[in-house]
């Protein structure tokens, strides 16, 4: 497979390295995406590990790089953050019938949809697994180390993607995530759309079970505010917690008195996360 | 005066202290302010000190709150953050009449006005410097000790409002700010907006001047990047420079190489001038 050319539409200095939004053509999503990634000054001489963020619902890859402040905590310790779009997007993507603001457009769920009509374009899954690992360590000073994280959609997001494919990634973490979907309101609005009622089929996009049936996972680090609004009926922190017990490797699941699910949340708690991935990325 | 009575919209646990944002109805301007704060959690049990931050052309109070980092810093060293709006807002206040961006809503430039129709509501500086010290440290946990920075036309309204009033601040500093606006097209349209023709008027609004008037100015710091698109056109970076080499007091004012007018630039050295303001507020 041949990659497409990444396309640089802006570039900033910031603390040092190199803040810069990309577009490109997306073979996996079948249209045009835009990312954004941050490239620490020691990318000018080495290849960098690379921490992988997945944002939230209504997100683009601008709500992490800019309201998290976690290029000054990157740019220390010589990790590149990687910040992909939350859905495909444009004119011939199928959104919800409605523009819900928790399904279609900026809600891919990071799943790989089966139903129609949202199997054209809503192949988050593999994008983040494969294509974007594939055309940035060929085309940007990145190493293959690689860690993941997110936010909400994309805690659960991190989770899954880092629980499945334990040869890729070298740590997991996650805010506030969507910890067992099939049992929550925005879980199951996104499963039945993008893959139907076959409930088999979503076992394999659930957090909760996935760390249960995984015989040694990854390190995991989990924050979740108790004055989260959508917490615990969207969250079920619980759930996942439950799952962990049964494991004596790595895994801090947390629970932070008074934050919310906003940005001032993950901001107080960004370098920790940080830190964490940089003991197994390193 | 009564103060009037502030009004909590929302707030928000960040740093272990209280992102908050209030409403209050400002006899100075006429018009009903939102604004915003942050407390550190040394405020629950002392009155703190304070750093007012003046945002640019086109902010309200939430640029500086959501992207600058500034609250992880505020909270080590114990200093409540102060966000004013920048213009007064409301169906019944003026505008530009093209309703552009430098001029009228979002562009106060932190002047009291004179000129009709704008002398009713645009009166920021008296605002800045008198009504909300007044109103916040009447209403919150804020010691009388303040300093005052800002951004591009608020770097311009924290050098002026800084060097005019000594007596009210302990330190100025500033990122991008017009140094020079009777010598620049955003000054020039907006003095003549707010000020009139009499460009005798004008000159207590200009920090170059004010500067080199100045017997013994305050301490001061600047940023300048030296990528940022409106430098040195609008900026005129030199011109304090040249005011400032007359003076023996802490005054430094520095070239960034490769920054741009963006709060990424404004993260990247925030904490350097929350280190500079505690060195004289507390």
């Amino acid at each position: 497979m041949t990659n497409s050319t990444l396309i640089k539409l802006s570039e900033q200095l910031t603390f040092g390295g190199k803040q810069i939004r990309f577009k490109h053509s997306s073979k996996t999503l079948n249209c045009e995406m835009q990312f954004s990634v941050f490239l620490p000054e020691q990318a000018q001489t080495e290849k960098v590990p690379a921490l992988y963020w997945l944002s939230g619902l209504t997100c683009t890859d601008e709500n992490f790089s800019s309201k998290a402040g976690a290029q000054r905590v990157a740019a220390q310790l010589g990790i590149a953050l990687i910040m992909p779009d939350t859905s495909p997007r444009g004119d011939g993507v199928a959104d919800d019938e409605n523009a819900a603001y928790d399904f279609g457009l900026g809600a891919g769920f990071y799943v790989n949809a089966t139903a129609e009509p949202y199997a054209k374009h809503y192949q988050m899954y593999d994008y983040i697994v494969t294509e974007l690992p594939q055309l940035l360590e060929a085309q940007l000073p990145l190493s293959n180390k690689r860690a993941i994280s997110g936010h909400s959609m994309g805690g659960h997001g991190a989770l899954v993607i880092g629980l499945r494919n334990p040869e890729r990634y070298s740590s997991i973490s996650a805010f506030s995530p969507i910890c067992n979907p099939i049992n929550c309101a925005w879980g199951i609005k996104a499963f039945t759309g993008y893959l139907g009622d076959n409930k088999q089929q979503w076992q394999q996009y659930d957090a909760s079970l996935l760390l249960a049936a995984t015989e040694k996972p990854l390190p995991i680090l989990v924050d979740q505010g108790t004055a989260d609004t959508f917490w615990p009926d969207q969250l079920n922190t619980d759930s996942l917690i439950t799952a962990a017990k049964q494991h004596n490797t790595d895994i801090e699941i947390r629970y932070q008195q008074g934050y919310d699910h906003s940005y001032y949340f993950i901001a107080s708690f960004i370098e920790q996360h940080l830190r964490f991935h940089a003991k197994y990325l390193t």
